[in-house]
């Protein structure tokens, strides 16, 4: 480390109108920032990209604030300290941070989270062992509740999130379906992640092979999409149905309300017809309830090769804008993470 | 009773477009049926007019199924026995049924409630102390689940349904506050039944006096009406709010979806962010489980004057379709009641 080193930073230049685009980012090259006192410098090794980042960029209250232009653009890391000036964390070692789309980072040591050394590669943190995987386990089984037998639905049924929900409900004894863009990802659902079937949502018969695959009705939701995937499935569902509702990537893009038919009241006929129960979950509401037993659980399946998880990696920083905008497109296959340095 | 007597029924003779109209009723006269073995003959008393019978005229799928043309139009009855063939129910026992609007009626006597004799009023079992009371009861303390100094945004909050909701909140320590159609119902809803507030959802300024009458948002969010009102209260909804779905009032008589800005995104980003849950109600899912705490608590309530509740009583069973008409108007001040005989 020399104090010639530089700090290529990704900046939130402008708010979006619609699907972001590049002019949306601005990348700046600084001095390396030091540490203060209880600081942590750190060397960012993987960033994660999530549907949440579409959330931040609009400039609207939701559960976090929104984004300010010329912030570093927000987003957990696996990176490696290369500096301390706190006892708890040495250089060499792996933490959890939320440093954004940066080379390097500075954070109080407080806010780091030491990676367990029995992770079986460190991006695993930012995905299937982290937060996406929590919010699978705890969705789909604190809110959606199968029960074996029951047909559970998973939208966006290969991304991070899905693809372990998916995979939890059939190792719950349910009748696991997906929902996916593309013949390419419906294939990799059913012969990789074990659903009993998976829908095409591009296809224009997916409402009729929606129901074809789900003959008893849907007794869980597990919503991430919404939109024209929710009208389909709307009449499908069962008597005391629960619907998690973790997102909604339809509407991610939206600068307005759409015109058009006004689904609510077909929305509200159905959950009251079938008492139905919707419930929106973010996952640090749950995470000291239940961080205990997602690591018990989840280590368990993923060691024991019961739960299979693929990640999408782009190599440098630089692709993180075009990763994001084809992330919102759907088109990453998996956990979509930027490997910004090398271990 | 002589051979002579005759029956008077009212048929459900077409399906409504809209709002229903006279001519979707029909008025026979016939002579007076006689009961076979384990059946009852019965003289009714009170008829009960309710929103749910708008969604028996719906030619669809529901909780229930809808009515067939022909049938005498649906509906809860307080009846005196007139002849009986079952050993249980002997000639002047007041009992609930559901013959529907008709002066006469038969029934299996194992279908009938013997009414409790010290109900106030017979015509309360049809509200305060029958399936209206319940509902407000159980969709109130079971979805709700009210917290003291929560708010309680209570729709339609002067009828059968609403009136003893927004009491039971206020008896539970909620700041109340309800929604109505007009001034005078406003008026009553504060003055007689206690609201901390009642907002008049016909007054321009309606979004703004919810916003108002909710300093501290809305915790839980009475559900019956829907459209405009729910518009205007799902941006007050707080964190972890909680919705009973009772009824849709303002989409009762849709003939399609209506058309002109879908608010299904408005509505899953609030209850994403807020993570707020949103449940279908109808009652006799709970009534096994609540039945006896609802008559313990309700009948103290009633008998010492916590609970007000107010009969807006038509004479005449010829008067029920008007009344039906009305109720979906908006036009009935307390629980519609039909009275088709005296006691």
């Amino acid at each position: 480390m020399t104090a010639t080193a530089s700090n290529r930073r990704i900046l939130f230049a402008r708010w979006p109108s619609g699907l972001p685009v590049l002019e949306d980012f601005k990348t700046v090259v600084e001095p390396l920032p030091q540490p203060g006192a209880g600081q942590v410098l750190l060397k960012t090794l993987y960033l994660s990209l999530d549907p949440y980042m579409r959330g931040r960029m609009i400039d609207a209250p939701s559960y976090v604030p929104p984004m300010a232009l010329g912030d570093t653009m927000c987003g957990q890391v696996v990176a490696k300290v290369v500096q301390s000036n706190d006892a708890d964390f040495a250089p060499g070692d792996l933490a959890l941070a939320n440093t954004g789309w940066q080379e390097y980072g500075i954070a109080p040591a407080g806010e780091l989270i030491k990676l367990d050394p029995a992770m079986p590669r460190p991006s695993y943190a930012l995905g299937v062992l982290g937060m996406p995987g929590f919010t699978a386990y705890s969705a789909l089984l604190d809110i959606g509740k199968p029960q074996p037998g029951e047909t559970v639905v998973v939208t966006a049924a290969t991304g991070a999130v899905g693809s372990v929900a998916g995979q939890i409900a059939k190792l719950k004894g349910c009748h696991a379906v997906g929902i996916a863009g593309g013949p390419e990802k419906c294939r990799y659902a059913v012969e990789t992640l074990g659903y009993a079937a998976c829908v095409d949502h591009r296809d224009p018969a997916f409402p009729a092979l929606l129901g074809a695959a789900c003959p008893q009705g849907i007794d869980v939701y597990f919503e991430s999409v919404a939109g024209a995937v929710l009208e389909a499935a709307l009449p499908l569902l069962n008597l005391h149905a629960r619907i998690p509702l973790i997102g909604f990537s339809a509407y991610y893009n939206l600068t307005s309300l759409p015109v058009g038919v006004n689904q609510v009241p077909a929305l509200l006929r159905q959950i009251l017809v079938n008492r139905i129960t919707l419930t929106g979950f973010i996952f640090f509401d749950h995470f000291a309830n239940r961080q205990a037993d997602f690591i018990r659980d989840m280590s368990g399946w993923v060691g024991g090769g019961k739960i299979r998880y693929r990640e999408d990696v782009l190599t440098g920083l630089e692709r993180a804008p075009q990763g994001l905008i084809g992330m919102l497109r759907g088109d990453n296959f998996g956990k979509l993470i930027v490997k910004v340095a090398d271990e």
